[in-house]
């Protein structure tokens, strides 16, 4: 690789001098951290009582982050960056803790951290410690985006930052270990979706200290060779900063890191003026280092800097052990403290020359806390875009391609501040409307046979689910709005990461200084019912169950049955903040309900009873027909119009759901409806067949408490599936109209004249359908015309 | 790279005809596998009844899977290779398919798809059909492992195949697409895994062919520099073929084929001659070939071969139109199928030379169904790793410290059949003991500060669940055995996979030639309840509720409360096939309950009363105390203690519960109890405090059947979580011994006479907790320290 050793150095003694002082600043902050919960300026012998009785955090890779840190600062200041810093060994929590505090941020946010030796002492103690702060970065760390517990996320992070903010850059930390994970491999080709003309700049920085928790790291031992092949196979151009004197180390990392900037503004200007926006080879930096670099490097006879057991806190003792303390004192006085604070705790001026100015300190970044300039979408009238429905579910249309039309107008009107990713399916979802207001985002090569890819697109696909969510993940947490289309079957292959905005979002809703971020919006099509073709292995629903686990105060799922509920809810989810909005809907044909006044009602109540689809008019009904979800809307209507000609007099009421969360009571969730509206829906004795798109049994999870719950009879997914007709799917999960008909059967049979006989042709109308399809290869053209005829009530 | 063109062939004329003819035949069977349903030989022009109704399928990658199927067999034949074919490009289901009739093992498996006319018409019309077979690569495809549906794990399949099998060759083929997932990008470093002198070998063969569903594909567009650069920095030789001409192709394909089998058959004699393991440089080949080859060139003036209209179906109006028609029967036709098959549909002979014998053929090789000779494993007695248990909840032990002891004996007594995977936490789980036996699988750089790496270890430790669960589930596929240890809420980095494995269990179990496979182990450990030192990031107890979705006949869930219940569940799931067991259990200190006799009685039952802990003797009790999990169960009996001090004659009546399964009822799942049992352990109509491990609601959802469930109070993990201590965490959850006890005063308030007093007691005390740890940092001692004390009754 390029080393460094042939570099001309930048720095002069004194340049040298003020990064060394802050570095061993912030490493000190950092050690005491760990360790201290008194006698935070060693004012005097430390002694048990000073150090936590609970010794938890990760020193391995803090020094690293601080080196960092230190640099960025000296770049920030020489060249006014607008600048944020993603640390992928996120457990380093001490570390942007540390620079926080010294940059002032920290006090400012936190003012009883204040910085003198008491806020010192606060510092110290908060870390870790009931009642304090995590131990990794967090929400609770200013100047950070990156939640650093599940590691893999911090490149496609910084990259979802840098998208159309032109004059930024994100220095993105990749630890090691991190490297070693399937999302962050996969992230490393971002960079072909980075046009230099509109885009920030990523500059990662692999920080190879060569240990995990207890093994080592791949990629820092497969050689100089094969390392500096695979990066340039990622597209970059690295530069190898490798040592462990801080002099050598604080000379060539300046280097590397003024050569890497340089050259990102070279690409930009260069593309900015000329127009083009051919893919460059961008700048990076292998930083190889110790773990636990300036930590003690021996106790108790084992070697300690360097190796693995570096990782986490080096020596675990320090309170009840003599030797174990000397240790740590004489640790932390390796830091020099007395020049670093004055007596009264306060960093020396000499250390604050390194700090950049009020939104320029990395900690105090606007870009890390909505953006500098958070605004709302602006939305055209999706009433504009609505489906004509004179007549109940007589026509078709495809609900995802209306959609279409509307997201089309949403991309035009918002051409910096909206994006939808999607894993190779956004045309597959019928969103190919979209593709009129932009391209696909495309900075590789493009041949005459492509189909609408250019560097400045807005669509963004990869066949990456991880990185289409860690790309929208950096764009939301930045300020700006989006939306994932996937196959829903699919979309579990982010379970995790989902789990982790979660918990980001949960956090900061008590984090007063945490400005709201735009939802983070799914659209889930191409889903279990019409999964038909692609079958088993793309059939599951499951994504809604793993949702709703989470804290009700960020979760909504909506299940609009046909595409005007799909433009009101969407609509809806783009206006607000702070949320995971789940919404579920098909691609395919489908006959169409409700009228866009219709719809809005009915969207804005969330749950209603269809008065034109039921037989029970003003009376109390004898049974209930739920449905939430497309198919199963379809296939309970058209159990209904076989229910009434088989028994006219029976009152069957139809409730549609929409909005899933209001089946929980309004203690459990926001949505949640009081047990009075409730049973004024479903009553509180009437039986109720209720056909669900997902596994039946989250209905039960949701209504336990409901009076009418053991009246409840769920139908869903019940893992039956396969390659076969659309209707067929439904039969195998008996959620189709004739089992759905044949449910309430059994449930009314006593109100029922002709039950036997009308149980008969069911069943044997289900015999003739299988014998259908397996000669014809399609469904019945009655079933699969299906139009909703109206009732002759 | 390495160009074929400087490489001499081996080919004569008359075996390019061979590789050809069987080519052009697996096409043939492939694009009838699409589209027809009758006359499946062309006797006579084509109508619209011989074209299937509804068209499904994928044609674009599947003559590339074809074309090296038939060149793995000229080399099988000409090496007597033991050799298998994973597919990453799996929805190229009729490729395989179609070889395995050729290879005659479709017509030895499925008798009715005979090699002749009528037998190829019902394997046409079969395919993506009501009754038929998927689309996709699938359980029903002889000679696969892999389900093709989502992609990204044909890699880290083909490695946990190749392990521990010295004499297999795997053949990978990535597909281009699949090549951009993070899994996939990930498993690329299995290679530092693989032992030469040991395991097997993985040829990997990335299938350029340059377009996804719409779009292009990233390996295809980064110019050959930087992916040569990649494959080498990946650590591979990679050879390109690159091409259309099929005789030019064959010719190239076959000599870079020879080349990587010659080198591989060298780094394997070499390794084992010597015994030295050094890593070699594995090879692979880059075929790049047109999407959809040989396929129609333009339909409808759009360009489809080489296009990403080749991706599916290429044109879908070929019953409908005539001139679609006419281009699928000019298209089927230029594989002169005359040559291929005779008068009776069955293959020609001279096809029947490019077969492989027996179980050699790759539709046919028993390790693609369970392994050659699938054993059970030779357990050691786990009741000699037992902890003694002389008195009730008395002493103390790290749970799976003691389960690493009977593991390491596994590992000692199965040297070929058993591995054991872990995302660089096998330690920290504390299975420390197992490295007694064996080594961490490691055959990149060893330096002298690392701890227990070797190439031949058996503990594979990666910073990648992906990889973990890829390889593991490879290795199972091909009959052998395992365990994945993993922090229980990064499991949900895999939850996508387990459901893909979850789903080939359940379809296997229908299919009588698949021979059952070993389980899929899981112990989740580093639970949510003892994340405290992580963090909110790492608490997540929901992967049991995402099992739980899936079929009941393939899915179990441990929670052993302590030591010999972990033991006695661990012997137990070691010994099944075609489940997913998961075991979740903690690693910290804590109380040991039973002893090894009682623990197995207890493991058997699965629920049970424990009547050393309870109040009721043989009275009927006036509240049920119910726990699941070991947390939950200390802190239910501290609750236990508690109230019997404060109210000896309350009748508590204590249920703990290992088998989770036991508590759905006996028609949702095997396991399950009868209403009667349960009624006999949980009553009818006394009220119920039930201490859960995980997401409270997954308690109802289970038992919403039972008769008292209207009486089942559950307290479980509610998303509340931070760096704190451990007692503080039950707290946060209300799921502590305090409100526990509080949750049972509130339901049996009028038989306790100083409920009030009570209740302001425990009040008290858990402020007074809260005021302890934020001043101490760690829980008073009395609960710290917490043993079961025994009642006195």
């Amino acid at each position: 690789m390029q080393t460094p050793d042939t570099e001309p150095t930048t720095l002069t003694d004194g340049d040298v001098h003020d990064l060394d002082a802050w570095w061993r600043a912030a490493n000190y902050l950092s050690v005491g951290q760990i360790y201290l919960m008194g006698n935070p300026l060693l004012r005097e012998p430390l002694r048990a009582e000073h150090i936590k009785p609970r010794l938890l955090g990760h020193w391995g890779t803090t020094p690293g982050l601080n080196f960092i840190y230190a640099h960025l600062n000296r770049a920030i200041l020489a060249r006014d960056l607008d600048m944020i810093y993603i640390m992928g060994p996120g457990h380093g929590g001490p570390g942007p803790v540390a620079a926080a505090w010294l940059e002032g941020t920290y006090s400012e946010i936190y003012p009883d951290i204040s910085q003198d030796e008491s806020g010192m002492r606060r510092l110290f103690t908060q870390f870790s410690f009931p009642g304090g702060i995590p131990s990794h970065v967090a929400p609770e760390t200013p100047g950070s985006i990156h939640e650093g517990g599940e590691l893999g996320y911090s490149l496609s992070h910084a990259y979802g930052a840098a998208f159309d903010n032109p004059d930024l850059v994100v220095a993105a930390v990749i630890g090691d270990g991190e490297a070693e994970t399937g999302p962050l491999a996969a992230s490393w080709h971002s960079n072909k979706f980075v046009d230099p003309r509109r885009d920030g700049a990523v500059l990662p920085i692999l920080h190879l200290n060569g240990y995990k928790i207890a093994g080592p790291t791949l990629l820092d031992r497969i050689g100089d060779d094969e390392l500096e092949s695979l990066l340039r196979g990622y597209g970059h151009e690295p530069i190898v900063v490798s040592g462990k004197d801080p002099d050598y180390m604080h000379r060539h990392f300046a280097g590397a890191l003024d050569r890497c900037l340089d050259r990102i503004t070279d690409i930009q200007q260069q593309a900015r003026l000329s127009g083009s926006s051919d893919r460059p080879s961008w700048p990076m930096i292998v930083l190889r280092s110790p773990k636990g670099w300036t930590g003690p490097v021996e106790v108790d006879g084992l070697p300690i800097e360097g190796t693995w057991r570096a990782h986490q806190v080096p020596f675990a003792q320090a309170r009840d052990d003599d030797e174990h303390r000397d240790i740590l004192e004489h640790w932390l006085r390796s830091y020099r403290p007395d020049e670093l604070f004055d007596g009264n705790g306060t960093p020396v001026p000499d250390l604050r020359t390194l700090n950049p100015a009020g939104p320029r300190r990395m900690s105090a970044n606007p870009h890390a806390n909505g953006g500098p300039a958070i605004r709302d979408l602006a939305l055209p009238d999706f009433r504009d875009h609505a489906v004509a429905v004179e007549v109940h579910g007589h026509d078709v249309a495809e609900s995802t391609r209306i959609l279409g039309t509307f997201l089309r107008d949403v991309m035009r009107d918002n051409p910096k501040t909206f994006r939808m990713v999607a894993p190779d399916e956004h045309n597959s979802n019928r969103l190919d409307d979209v593709l009129d207001a932009t391209d696909r985002t495309w900075n590789a090569e493009i041949l005459p046979t492509d189909d609408h890819l250019a560097p400045d697109g807005r669509v963004m696909e990869i066949l990456s689910e991880h990185s289409c969510q860690g790309w929208l993940e950096g764009y939301l947490l930045t300020g700006r709005h989006g939306l994932f289309s996937c196959y829903e079957a699919f979309v579990h292959i982010v379970d995790s990461m989902v789990n982790q905005h979660a918990k980001w979002l949960r956090t900061t809703n008590r984090i007063d200084w945490r400005r709201p971020i735009p939802s983070l919006n799914y659209l889930l099509t191409s889903h279990v019912w019409r999964q038909d073709h692609n079958g088993f292995s793309h059939q599951d629903p499951g994504f809604i169950d793993h949702v709703v686990n989470k804290k009700s105060d960020v979760i909504r799922v909506y299940l609009p049955p046909d595409a005007n509920t799909l433009l009101s809810v969407t609509d809806h989810c783009l206006r607000t903040r702070q949320y995971i909005n789940v919404i579920v809907a098909g691609k395919q044909p489908q006959p169409q309900y409700l009228s866009i006044d219709d719809a809005i009602v009915h969207c804005t109540k969330g749950i209603g009873i269809w008065e034109w689809a039921g037989t029970d008019r003003d009376a109390e009904p004898d049974v209930v027909l739920a449905c939430a979800g497309d198919v199963p809307t379809m296939e309970t209507l058209a159990a209904v119009e076989m229910l009434h000609e088989w028994f006219p007099d029976l009152l069957i009421r139809v409730v549609n759901v929409v909005d899933l969360m209001r089946l929980q009571d309004d203690r459990e969730h926001p949505h949640g409806l009081p047990d009075a509206d409730f049973d004024a829906l479903f009553t509180t004795d009437t039986p109720v067949v209720f056909a669900y798109h997902g596994y039946p049994w989250l209905i039960h999870r949701l209504t336990y408490r409901r009076h009418n719950h053991d009246n409840i009879h769920v139908r869903g997914y019940i893992e039956e599936g396969t390659t076969t007709t659309p209707f067929d799917m439904c039969v195998l999960n008996r959620i189709d109209r004739f089992d759905l008909a044949l449910d309430v059967i059994d449930r009314v049979e006593r109100l029922l004249p002709v039950a036997a006989y009308a149980r008969e042709h069911l069943k044997n109308t289900l015999i003739r359908h299988r014998q259908y399809i397996r000669k014809h290869g399609e469904d019945m053209p009655e079933i699969a015309d299906w139009r909703w005829r109206g009732l002759d009530r």
